[in-house]
Formats: structure tokens, sequence, C-alpha cells
């Protein structure tokens, strides 16, 4: 299997790679949204993330990835109680998957040869303390992603089906792509992420010419353009774990809780997972660029992706809801 | 498993914490509906009340929770005989949560290793005595919320499927989060549940700073947060508690009878439920104020949560259906 | 399991309670369906009536309470031969009752463990020489009512399923509870009850005060109640044990019979089985009056509940469908 | 088990009368469809019919009714060559019926036991030489009205199902009742019964006291009144069995087929099933009344039964279709 | 089982009779699509032709019907290896049928007692170089109709299901019957069968009276009705052996090769479907009529069954199908 | 089996001759989608590929043709690890393929008689390094359809359902056929296929009638016919080798890139997948035909299949998609 696409190496694109990286430096901001026309790069994006992210700690063989061995289920099998070094759980949702699959079920093949009714993790275990990317958000059955946006709020997976009735953790980051073109995503699902990006077709010929010959490279020349990325992938990945080591000593001004909830109002987002979003993100964003506190520059720079999922459509504002957060911003924060 | 977010923390909110406190003094008031918009805090809060109510008295093992031995269902499996005590149930209907897991079913286990046709309870045996969440009951599938608005009005659940033929005790209080932008509850729903209240957004910047600065609290510094508000929520519980043991005795005077029956003719609320459920729910409010009769007083502070979702619709009258409970209860009683 | 609410204690609804006390002399009359809306006491007075009825001789493990040994079918399982005195069943059919557990089926357990191709009978067969009731008709799915129907027709039900072949009786009395609000039950759906009644919340205030205070007193002082009122449950089932004694030998004078083609062709009822409802129940109530011939007053007193749901509908007539057979009675049956 | 209604105690509804007692003289005429109101007795005359029919001769335990030992099947089970006289065979297909016990299936307990694909016959292999009966074609799902009609059709009966492949014969008289209120039949349904007949509430008060005495003495006076009828029923059978051993020899004459073309072409029914049912029905009916040729007077008697559900719809007529046939009975056939 | 009405008895309908001839001649012209109103006799003329066609010699036992034994698949069960002679297979698809009983199916049979995975062939494989008959396509499940129509296309049959994975080959003559009035087959399933026609009910007396008199004949004296027809038959049988040895000899010259390509031009039939199917009927009747070449004349003649229903709808051209197809005819072919 | 027509002696059509080769050049280019009206020999085409390709190396009996014997997958069962050649695989995807055949599934007989829970590969695993044809794209299930571009664009089959948790390589080139009467296919579904092409019927009579010659003497003339067409395949086959041997070695000078961007952002085609295409295309072309570099000549020939699909609709715009791609090219490209 070929690694994927490196980070570094995508053109372009800067608002989608930061918003990627500010969940990777705290996973609690809640998941990632990519909306663009086909052909744009998503998938690409979303798989390249993997190559970047920082190893955990987990018991070795223990099915939702548990850091110390009093946390391992008691339904789950032959976890050894060692703790290993493991990469971030990616986990791709293919499409057609079914729903005893995400959420685990019962183990035919024990209840068959043992009789015993034992619990067969799903997805959603394995998910757990990384990623669960969905390509093409829409064209996931509603009932699916109703249970995963639910799971991925609680942070557990509860499990009522075929007689068994177990509950586990289930903490992961969302990051799902969809296409505009094939239908709007429900209000309740949006505000479910914690941010979204858009992403477009570059429109300059040298920036595409430039995509071409890195995308042709990646194909044509595999082994060398990989070893060409592999340092600034790294270095990057270095910057990320810093980040998250400052983070719980990072000074969060009084001001800086007005300016979120002032924001948020003056924009009439919903409810106030806007506000916690906002904050977690500018707070993420002050640790991954070395500050020691946060401040309104990393409020204003983080705004439009925390928020532009989470305004009420108006359609007497014709502007683009970016483009309303960012007025939005000038105007309170100046 | 972290604890949920202190009852004692939320910040605002009274007519829900109220409508929540009044159901945990006398379960037969009936449920809770809570409405609002996404991201107001109606999960956060449903989930708060787990750790609010006191605990029962059970028989160990017992799948209904029984409070007696001699009440312990024929058919069930373990049951020690001794009384325990234990929390008040509180039981998560999760989405995509099978019909065979709500009434319970065939142990499939027994049938296949013994050749016995025995039953294995749901979710509905484990809520007997104790709360049923729905979080976004708009999503539940229609014939499951038949269901268990059929149970909860009866106390009992039938079983008749897969050979089985079973009833037992199913007395729970319902609590459901809606969001009227999902599309709205048909009346027929609306009036099974006792209670309903609605909870939105704080409009001032000072509370949502303190909400904020909460939920900040709770996810970045969580054993101090839980710390700080555990003898706020022991208060509210032995309040409770209080309120319960005065119930029996609180003198109920034959004019509230009266101007139950007056109000619910007055605001043309159909069927006898609104006038039960707002003399009970006054009872529990006298109760739990310490008073030892009800009073003119209570009525008026419980009629909006008891009565707005029980008014026919009228295209001719633009106020909220709370402002017309509101508008009544001035007129009807001075 | 607490008794349900006096039949007795029922606060007003007189023609409701007329209604099952008829069917309870005698079960040819057919069914009753009671329309109102929520929470105008439906299925209390339903389940009410269980209290009511008289006991049935039947033989003990007989799974259609056959009267007689020589009656008990040969795929019966466990029947003595004893007669014993039992409770007129009263059959509760619960919503999500799957089709299997209503007309029976093959039997699993003893499939499996046997390898026997055994019937195990469903509620139909329960029901025999009882009620079967029906809370809130509309729910129920529309294949369910249709076999409920039929069988309730033909008091025979005819299993042709999972390779089994069976026939036995089942003789019942149908109660539905309907709310019109729900949609209206089919013409079809409407002839096949024999009588129908509607029900309202009282509309004064001192029926409404003693509504609530009944029922409250019920609920919280629930044994005193019941004692209460036993005596008067007792007295009514000793009238309704007396008048089927003397039902066979009433008088049905020739003009009676006349009397009944002329109102039903006044008003235009569809069929024939407008007279015969109207006759039975005519009967019925003579009998319950201790009268020893059935005459015009009786009819005049059950025709309203016996042709309202089989008019036609006539959108030129303005007039509720009970005022119709009123009119039609007065002129008709001067 | 009671029996039915006895066909004789039938007040009017001749026409139904007649052409029951014509399939019953010669089946090769096809079925008869009874169209009405609800109540007017359609269910009631169809069940009559079963006590009037003459018995056959069938080899015992042959699940087709053969009449030769060797027609029995080689899928049978426990025939034993012996010939015996038994009633025609009167199939209802109750409501629900699934489609395996339609056609038959696989016999799922040799499956389970002796590991063998056997055959279990279904509905359509006891109807064999008898008379399948459909209360409420309308309420019949599609798929299985299809199947009927291609089996009703062909007289085979082809089971392709569960690795099954089998042939068997299915000759029978479908009959069946319908409400024209609960929506039209598709023609090419219509076009598969034989005969069609309406059958309508009578509208003399004479008349309908008549039925109301002698089906309330049925039900109050059981016994007696079975007895007084069964000379009749008797009767009539004689007629038939009388009918059917002259049948074979009865004239033909030329005219009588030019008679049945020229009706046809001039009420322009589509294709040739409407010239061959009349004139069977013309025959069975001479047969019926001992005369030795079949003639005009048979034919005009028997056209609107064989032809009123044959017309194509003429938005310009206004004329009922039995009113149509008669009119161009009066002009064809003067 | 009595033998199909003979083919040489069926009155008229020339194009039809023709239309199936020609498909016995030479099997690659396709299926025949024979249309018309309820009967007309489609279903009669089809089940006639199965005892016209000449015998074919296979392999004993096989699936099949291979004719030499190196052809019988790896999968059979039971050939023998030696060549018999066996009629024609015509298969009937009766309605109900499911896919697995189509296409065939895992042997559950031997699934169960010997744990072997074995296929168990379906309708597809006992139709090889024989017919399959479809009564009234219209009414067919499409996801069956597409299947066979894909199968008849390539003459193999794909089965990819239940873990198996086989191909054996399954050419055959598709024969459906269909009813316009039942709603319009799409245009692709059309351009699947080789050749069309319709069937209409005569319109003279003397026709239709011919029609009854044999067709009652057939039914009243099967046995001498049978005798009188089989030399007819018979010699249309030799007929067509005897054109079946001649077509490889047949000469074609080149125009009748431009003859065709100018004619589906002219008609603006799509693809080249068209040309060839018009092609090899022409050929199949030289044969038939016993010439050494096609020519002109046989090509005027089997145009309208071989292009009306490959037309374009044309809205401005009231003309039938035919009636056009027969018009450009004798413009482009004078 | 009859091997299919040869691809050399297709008619004409020489645009989807060309897109199949150079998909066969470079398999990376993505698949081919070949749309047409019915009968214009789109399925003749993709078939006669087949005989076309050059065969592969991979392990013997490995399920998804591993080049390695170190890639053969641990579930894969009775791969030797000896190399040999085999043809390239060109995998048929029936109508009523179930999704367990397309994607694998629990193999069940061995869970039945081995009680071991192992994959059987689907046919995705077959079509590794090779070609997966679907006919008639229209009709095939949508769920299938997103499944096969999901996999297309990966080159990865994951597969999570009953329990298996499986990914393997899928490499293949998608070829599909289509028909615009039956439904626009969704712009997503067109941008993952490579190439399209579009074949009509030939208009002048000289090709039709080469056409009927050609595929005549296919049919009457079989084995000759093959035997004529060989050299010809297998020089074009033998061309497609020199031409993949060349591909690495082949310049691509920086104006190429430039023009393929110019040319994208001039037609607005969404995304960067044109230009990728367009590239490749242009590469394989000049390896085809040669050339050490690829040209302004070769983007010009591939421009209307590489990006004929990935219009934007335009409704002002009346010309073809086709015509629109080759107007932009001549002013982007002079």
């Amino acid at each position: 299997m070929k690694q994927p696409f490196p980070f570094s190496a995508i053109v372009g694109q800067e608002a989608m790679k930061q918003a990627m990286i500010l969940t990777a430096v705290d996973p609690a901001i809640g998941g990632v949204l990519v909306f663009g026309d086909r052909g744009t790069g998503k998938s690409t994006a979303v798989r390249a993330l993997a190559a970047l992210l920082p190893e955990i700690e987990a018991i070795e063989g223990c099915p939702v990835n548990s850091p110390r061995a009093e946390m391992v289920p008691d339904w789950a099998q032959g976890a050894t109680g060692r703790l290993v070094t493991k990469p971030t759980p990616v986990i791709d949702l293919p499409l057609g998957v079914t729903e005893d699959r995400v959420v685990g079920a019962l183990d035919i093949e024990r209840a068959l040869t043992r009789g015993e009714k034992a619990f067969e993790p799903g997805l959603l275990a394995r998910a757990n303390r990384g990623y669960l990317y969905i390509d093409e958000v829409n064209l996931l059955e509603d009932h699916i992603v109703d249970l995963l946006l639910d799971v991925a709020q609680s942070g557990e997976n509860v499990v009522e089906r075929e007689g068994l009735s177990i509950r586990h953790p289930a903490r992961f980051v969302l990051v799902g792509s969809g296409n505009p073109e094939e239908g709007e995503l429900r209000p309740q699902l949006l505000d479910r992420f914690g941010l979204s990006v858009e992403v477009t077709s570059p429109r300059d010929i040298e920036t595409r010419v430039e995509v071409i010959r890195r995308r042709d490279a990646y194909e044509t020349n595999y082994g060398a353009f990989i070893e060409t990325w592999r340092p600034q992938d790294a270095a990057l990945r270095d910057r990320i774990l810093a980040a998250r080591a400052s983070l719980p000593a990072l000074h969060t001004p009084n001001t800086v809780l007005h300016d979120c909830a002032a924001l948020c109002i003056a924009i009439g987002s919903d409810g106030l997972r806007g506000e916690l979003t906002l904050l977690r993100a500018a707070r993420a964003l002050a640790a991954f660029e070395g500050d020691d506190a946060v401040g309104r520059i990393h409020l204003k720079a983080v705004a439009p992706m925390s928020l532009s999922h989470r305004l009420r459509r108006d359609p007497l504002d014709e502007a683009g809801s970016t483009a309303r957060v960012i007025r939005a911003v000038s105007e309170v924060l100046p």
C-alpha cells in the first residue's frame, strides 16, 4: 500500500490545512467538515492528515486503544496489558458500511462455535482517541450520520441491540468531506462539526501547474517524492506536539471570553457551541504559534472556520457566510 | 467515564431546572419535554439531572428494580432477594436502538444453548422507577415513540412477540429533548408529556461569558470543578427528599381544584390531563418550597410549564403559547 | 399491579357506559368504538370494563377457553378437561404487536427442540369468549386491523402460514378507542363495529372538579377508593347477569322488526347490519331494564349508538351524525 | 363450528344465486365475482354455497383430490389409493395469507428433521376440483391476486421457488366478493372472472323484515332453522346433479353460436372470453332447466352476468353496464 | 395434463404464426413479442408453439441440454454422457418466480446435508437451446426482466451470488406476451426482442363463430379434436426441419444487404439490430418457402414484424408503427 | 464459449477504439464511459477489448493477481507462490449482482463446516490489475455504483461487514456503457471516469452494409472470421506493449503542463481531475504513436474525450459538449 500524498506537499488550501492542524493540537475542538466541488483534492487532504499525526500510547490489543490497563473494557478480548506506541488511528468509514460494523455487534463466530454472547467492537471503538473519516457525508445513510454525530458529541458508544448492552469510550475527531452540489446538509449536522472550511480549484495557471506537477511526481516518481517531503511533515508534527504540551499552561484573558460572546451575539449564531469552539480553536492556534496567551489576533484568525457554518440563513444578505463572519469580526473586534 | 456537568452549575434556564426538580419530587407528574434550538444545552441539562436524583431501594439483581421480593417477576434471572440501595436509574435511549432492546425479547443465547424460551428484559424494564431519556425525540422512529408513550401512560410493558407473552411494571419519567426546527411534534405526543419547557441561548454577554467559563472549567479542570459544585447538588437532593416526605400530608383546598378547572376551561385545553398535571405540579412545588398547603401562588408558578403544550392552536392569536397561558392565568386567577 | 379505575366511579359519559353494558349483556351485538379527543378518559373507561364483567366457565388450560371438553382443539397443549371458573378474558392488543402473536404461529421452541410443527396460539385464541381491546385503532397497522375485523366478523381464526393450517373459534367483542383528529376511519371499518359512542370533556366546572377529585383519590388514596366503589360495580355485574338470563325469553313484537327496517331505510344506512345491531341492542337494553318485551322505547334509546356510524356522508346536511339519527327517530318512530 | 346459513334461505338476490348454481353445473364457466356495498350479505351467500355443492370422488389422502390413483402426484405423501367420497372443497383464502401457503412451499419440518427437500402443497392444491373463495378481493395483495388469476386460467400451479420445481393441477372456480367503494378492479382482473353479479340492499320494508327475521332465527334458534331449510337445499343439489349429467348430450344449434358472436360484437366486448362464457353459461342454464337444447332464451337470461364486466367503458353512455347489456340483447336478439 | 391447443387449429393470426415459425427455423433471430388485448388468444398461441417444435439431441441428464459430452458443465450433477433425443425445451416463467429460480442458486439441500457449496441450476439453464416464455411481461418485476434480456442477448448466464461464481450457456428464444393497456414497454426492452406482432379479435361473425367452435370442440371433445389436427402440425414441423437444413447454403445477394441498410436508414430505426434481424428473418422465410436465395420479396414480407417496434416515436405522424414500416417499404423497395 | 468479436474488425467508431487503447497503455488514466443509443455496438466493443489486452504476470492462485509473493494477502487461500502468466482480467459485473459478490463476504461454507470466519473475495478482488466492465451503468443500483467509484478512485477495497475487517488492492480500469435515453448520469459519477466517448449508428449505406456483413460473417462463419482478424489484433497488442515500455522515459515539456491548465481554465472544468487525465491521456497517445515527447498535438487529440464530460452545463450555449471542447482547444491552443 502506498503512503498517502504528503500533507506538506499540498499546494495552497491554507484554511483547510490550518483547521486540520488545530484539531491535531486539541481534539476537543471537534470535527472538521471540508466543503468543495468534486476534484478539488478534499479526499487527498484528509488522507494526507493521517501521515502527519503524532503517535499515541495505548494498551496492546485493547480494542478501544485504552491508555491505561484499568481502562480496558471487560468485554475486550486479547489485551496484553503492555503499553505500546502506535499511530493515531485514522478510521475510514467505507460506503456501504453496515450499522453493525459501525457500532459493533454480537460476535457471530463465538455465538456459533461457543454459544457465548460476546461483543465484537466496531469502527467507533477503533476510532477512539483518533480520527473517523467520512468521504462524501452526503452519500452516507441518514441513520448512520445521526448515530455518528450522537456518539461524536457524547464521546461514548452505547450499544443496545441483539441482546447486547454495552458502552465504551468513543472520542474521536470526525472529519468529513462534502459536496454542496449534492444537496445541503442539515443545520443540526453542521453544528456538530467544530470547524468548516471550503476548498476550491485554484484559478491561476501557475498554481494549477504546480498542483499537476506534484501530483504527477507522486504518481510517476513515488519513492523520491515521498522522501523529499518527509522532513517537512516531520517538522510540522514536532510543532504540533510542542503546541499540545504548552496548551494547558496557556493564559486565557477575560477579555477574550468577552470577545467570543460579543462576536457570537453579533453574528447571531444559534446556541453556545460557537463560542466554545471559537475559544478552543483560538487557544490551539496560540499554542501552535508558540504564544503564551490567547488574544484577539488568534480569535480573528479562526473565526471564519469556527462560525461560518453556524450562521442563520439570512435571505436579505447576499454575502457568503465566510464574508459575513469576516465583516462581523472587523466590526466587533476592531 | 466522566460525571456529567453538575446540575447546580447550569447558568440560568430556571424553568427547565424547576420542571426537572418537580418530577423528582413527584414522578406521577409525567415526563418533561425540553424544547430549544441546537446548542442551548438541552442534553447537558438532562444528563445533569442524573447526578441529582436520590437513590432508591430495590431487590438486588431484579431486572425491574422491584422494591419488595414478592414483586420480582417470575421470569427474572439472578435476583438475590436482598434489599440494596442503588442510584435512581436514568436510562438513555440511544439512536438506532432496536425495538427488541426497548421492550425486551427472546433471550437468544439461552434459546440456542439450552433450548429454553426465556425473556430478556429491555430498556423499559431497566427504566422502571426511574427516568428514560430520549435525546432528539424527532429523530426516533415513530413506532418506537408510540410504543414508549403507550407504556409511559399505562406504567406497564406488555410484550407479545416471538412466542413470548410477558408483562412487567415500567413506571418511569420520560424526558425528551426536541428541536422545533426539525419539525413539529404531534399533539398526541405533546399531551403525553406532563411538563414542557423551552430553553434559549442567553442574550446578554455576561451570562454567556459565565456559561463559557464554567463549561471550559468543566472540561479543562474537571476534578476541581466537580468538587466545587458537589455540595450544592447535595443540598438540592436533600430538599427533594424532604419534599417527597411531606407530599402525602400536604393539604389541597377545594378552591385549588376549582382554580385548576377554571383555568383549563379558560384556555380551552383538550381533555383532563391538563388539570391533573397542573394540580400535581403545584403540589410538588408547594412541598418543595416547604409549604403545608397548595395554593393559588403555586398554581400560577407551574401553569405555563403544565399547560402551554396543551393549547389548541389559534391562528388568530399571535402570542406564543406560554404568553397565552400567562395571560389566561392573570385573568382567571387574579 | 393496581386494579383499574372502577367503572361506576366514572363521572358522566352515560352513552359510553351504556354501550359497554349492552355488549356485556349480549356479546353478539358486536364491538364498541369509543371516539374522542385525547385525555377524555377513553382508555380509562375501557380498562374499567374489565373489572365489571362476570366470570365464565371454561376447561382449565384450554387455549381458547372452551366451555366443554369436546370443544378443546386437537392442537391444544395442557388442557386438563376440568371445568373451572375464570374472569372474562379482556385481551390488550399492544402497539407493536406482530402478526404472528395476533393469529398464532409455529411454536419455534418445539420446532427447534423436538422437530415438531406445533401451533402456538395467539391473542385471538386467548380473546375467545371475551373482549379484545385496541387502544388507538388509528395507530395499528392496516393489515392487522383488516385481519381483526375479518375474524371478529366470522368468529373463527383461519391460520395459513409457515406450513400451518389451523382454524379455531375466536368470538370476541372488539373494543377500540379512536381519535378522529388522527384521521378518519374507513367506512368498512366503522361498519364492523356494532356500536359507537363519542366522549368529550365535560364543560362545567363542577363536573370537572369531580373528575379530578376522583382521579386524584384513586391515585393518592388507592385502597380506600377501590373499596368505596366495589359494591356499586358488584351490583351492576349482578344486573348484567340477570339480563343475560332473561334475554332468551324476551318477547320481540313484529312491529319492532318493522320499526327497525323503517328507521334504517329512513336514514339510508348501507346494508343490513344496522337493523340487526339495532334489534339486538334494543333487546339487550330491555333485558337490562327488566322489561319482558322489547319496544319502541328501547329502539329509540339505542338508535344513536347503533346507527350514527353507518350513515352515508351527506355534504348538504350540516348536522352531526348523531343529530341526524335522532331527527330520523323522531320522524319515523313518533 | 356452526353450519353456514342455508343457501335456500337467502331472501331475494336471484342473480347471485343463479350465477352460483350455474358454476356448480359447469365449473368451466369460470369464477363468479359478487359486487356490492358492505353489509349486503355477500360473504353469507358465498359461504352458503359450500353447503349446496354435491360431493366428489377422490383418492383418499391425495393432496390434489385426484379422481384416479394414477393421477396422484409423485411428490404426494400419504395417499392410500382408495377411492372415497368427500365434499366439494371450498377453500377460504384468509387475509394475511402468505404466498408460500397459497402455492405451496418447501416442507420445513422434513427439511429440518430428515434433510429432504419435499414439497408441502398449499391452498391451490387443496382447491383443485372445487372452489377458492376470496372475501374482499380488494384487500388482497396484488401479487397474490395476479398469481391466483394466472393459475385459475391455466388450471395448473407451477412452483419455482426455494429450489423446488413442481407443477400440479389446480382447477377451481374462483369466487370473490368485492366492494366497488374500495376502488375499482383492473379490467384484466374482471375479465378473468366468468360471471359477475351485483347485490344491493332490498328497499321495501317487508323484504328487509324477512331478512332480519331469518337471520335472527338462524342466530337465536340455530338447530330448528337449519332443519327447516335442509330439504330445500337437498332438492337444489339433486337438480344440479341432474343438470351435470345431461350437459354433454345437450344440443347446441349453429344459430346460437352466431347469436353469441353477434351479441359480443354489438357490445364491443374485448377478446373472445365473452363469447365462450356466454355459450357455456347458457348451456348450463338449459341443462339446469331440463331443456335438451340451448336457445336464445337461455342466452338472454345469462347475458348480463356473462358480459356486463367485459364492456369497454363508454364515457358518453350514462347507462350502467348491466343496462347496456340488456339494451344490446334486445336489439341484437329480438 | 392435456396437450395444448394445436398450432394449426388457430384461426387467422397469420403474422403471429409466421413470426413463431421463423424463430423455429433460425433461433438467432431473437425473441418474439406478441401484443394484444386481453382474451385474444396470445397465451394459447404461445403454448401451441411447444407442440410444433422439432426435437433436439442432448446429453442425457445434462442440466443445460448440452449437445456433446465435453460441453457438460463441471458443476452438473447426474449427466450420463449418453446422447438422447428430447423435445425442444419450452420453459414457462411463472408469476412470482424468484430470482434464485431464474438464474440458479446455492443448492440448499446439499449445503445443509453435506456442507458443500454446489450450484443448483435455474430456469435459464433449462431453457438453453429452447424457448423461454413469459406470459404478461408487464407483470414481471423489472429486475427480472432486465436480467432475462441481458442473458438473452449474451447467450450466457453469469451467476455471482451467495458465494457462487458460475457461468453457463443460456441461448434461448424469448417469447413474451404483453398487453399495451397495462402500460408501454421501455424502448430498450422492445429492441431486445427480434420480432413483434400484434393480435386482435376478429371482427366478422363467421371467423368468431369458427374460433368458438374450435375452442369448444377442444374442450368438450378433446381427444378427437387433437387427432384431427395432428397431421397438419406434423407437416409444418417437417417443413421447419427442411428449412433449417437449407439455411446455411442459402444465397444472400449483395443487393439484399443494401436493401436492409437503406430501409433502416429510411425509417430511422436506432442502432443496427434492425438490419441484422431483418436479414435473418428474410433468410429464414426464404428457407421456409423453399427458395435458394433471399430476395426483396422476403424482406418486404418480414419488414413489419422486424422493424415496427424499433421506430422512434414521431408525434407528427399519426399512422401506426406497422403502417409506417409498410409505407417506407413501398417507397424504398419499390 | 465463443471468443468475442475482434477489436480490429469493428467498423469506424475511432474515438471509442482510441480511448480503449489509451487505457491499455496507461491504466492510471482511469475508466472509459461509452455513451450511445441502443444497438450501436457498445457492448460488442467493450467485450472485444478483452481479446486485445496483453497478459500480466501474477502469483498463481492469488485472488488479487499479486505480482509478487510478498503481496499476496494473508487471508488468501491456495496461492502457490509461483509466478505465472495470465490474461489481463476483464471482469463482467452482471445485472442482479449482490453487494457481497462485489466486495467479498464471509465465506459461508467455511463458517458452517469449520466454524471459521474467513473472507471470500469478490469481483473487486478479481478485477485487480485489470478491467471491470458494467453494461448499462444506468441499470445498476445506486449503492453499488457509489461503491465501485469509491474503490476505483482509492485503488483499495475496504470491507467492513459481517464481522469482517479486510482491505485489499483493487486497481482496475472501470469501463461502462450507458444510454443517455435512460436518464442522465450524475456529474459526480461522470467525473470519476477518466475518458468518455460517444458512439452513434453510421449514417451512410456502405458503412452499414459493411457492419452487417462482418457481423453476419462472425455469426455464420465464426472460425474463418476470427482467423482473418487475429493478426491485426496481435499487431495492435504489440504496439500497446511498446508504448507501455516507452512511457516512463517520455519527455513532458513544461509548456504542456501550462497548456493543460490553460485549457481547463478556459472551459471551466471543475476540479483538477481534468488536467491530470488530459496530461496522462496525451502522454499515452504520444507513447502509442512512438513519439519521444508529449506535445500540443497530442493534447488536442485527446482533449474531447478527456474533458467533454467535465464541463459545467451552460444553458445559453447550445453546442454539444464535444463541440465546446473543440472550440476551446482551437482558441487556447492555436
